[in-house]
């Protein structure tokens, strides 16, 4: 069980679906002749986790203790680095990062921030597509705040609509509707302002995609969390340079 | 942690695109209208376990020691049933009927033998599509023995292309010139008396699907062996009754 790369812990099943894209697209992005050279990545997908969103806003139980044993268990079965691919659930990181003790926890919301400012240096507003929880945590408004990027949200409509879609996606129930939906409210961030799309909970990426969002025959960027995590994992856990 | 499916555990990374296609499968096969309603499901990805093939044709160490430790680190995360979507791996399974004890296995090769005789229950010889360790621990040979079933293997220079493929698949690499490849194969075990081709290596069904050999116009079953184990860990895990 030895390797010279860190093994890979997920915090995963928030839900099942962006965990597949999460692992499929850390798998994709390593490069490997043979299995041998992939990184070893150990994954609890435990669907069971408390909503996120109903905890935040006061409506149901917290995930937080769920979540430390989550971590610790990761930890027991050899997770040398930790990885949570879902936002909501970083307004509880706290408990994470307790349970994690040494075991560097790379966080999303953070990873999500510093790709922007990679990609996007000149960036004044990002919109942003997340769930309800992830909102009224102020996770990405916190985010943004120390590189003065405005973290621009829906309006309460158009929140509606992509609450509606995350769920569809979560319940595997998405479709050609569902990602047109999403697609024509990035599209009224920007008309609002906006001048980069912030893919700020993982399931959006499952239908919205980087070169969708075209507003008056311009291509608007589409920040995935998904995927500037996956490229931060892959860099801190071969020890590549930080991609960006 | 509690829920009142089964806790499926995967030994997986052999090889990490498999792992993340039977991942996925099972995801979506999963009825679910929120992620509390999903299976928990823990993974080791662990790409490290030593080459099966090579450890049967004596080439290598052997991979048993690694996949009892497994099954033990997935047992201790909490999996309440065990499964390996690798083929070839099964020659080494005592080792994780050893490490599992209680906890049941669901064995990938009986699992795709009844799956085989569900469907087509007037089968008389199955090509079989798998990687050398397979066909030389006679995996499928002894699996089909007891249903009168033979195991057509392809000819030694088809087979070669077989293992071609399969590393391309391991390595990322497989394009449509890999899936055209194992096509014609499966179509020469169909000339030469196979009335279905069995998948029978958790990486043929990301180049080959059912519905994509056709022989004098006839199409000809192919049965893969992740979709027989994804249909019954799903029943075994959620209490339903078993499919077929």
């Amino acid at each position: 069980m030895t390797t010279a790369h860190k093994v890979v812990g997920v915090l995963g099943g928030m839900g099942p679906d962006s965990t597949v894209d999460f692992f499929a697209k850390l798998v994709a992005a390593t490069y490997a002749e043979r299995d041998q050279d992939h990184l070893r990545i150990v994954i609890d997908n435990d669907p069971t986790v408390p909503d996120r969103t109903a905890a935040v806003e006061g409506r149901g139980p917290s995930p937080a203790p769920h979540l430390g044993a989550m971590a610790r268990g990761l930890i027991a079965q050899g997770a040398e680095v930790l990885v949570m691919p879902c936002n909501g659930a970083h307004a509880f990181r706290s408990a994470v990062l307790d349970a994690a003790g040494d075991v560097p926890f790379l966080d999303l919301i953070e990873t999500t921030v510093a790709a922007t400012r990679a990609r996007l240096p000149e960036v004044a507003t990002v919109g942003l597509l997340a769930t309800d929880g992830t909102l009224a945590a102020r996770l990405y408004d916190d985010g943004y705040a120390g590189d003065g990027v405005r973290a621009l949200p829906p309006t309460p409509a158009d929140q509606a609509l992509v609450m509606k879609a995350i769920y569809a996606v979560k319940r595997g129930r998405s479709d050609a509707q569902t990602a047109a939906t999403v697609r024509a409210v990035a599209e009224r961030l920007v008309l609002a302002g906006a001048d980069a799309i912030v893919a700020g909970c993982t399931e959006i990426p499952l239908v919205l995609r980087d070169g969708e969002v075209v507003v008056d025959g311009r291509s608007v960027p589409v920040i995935a969390s998904t995927d500037a995590l996956v490229a931060r994992t892959v860099a801190f856990a071969t020890g590549a340079p930080p991609p960006g």
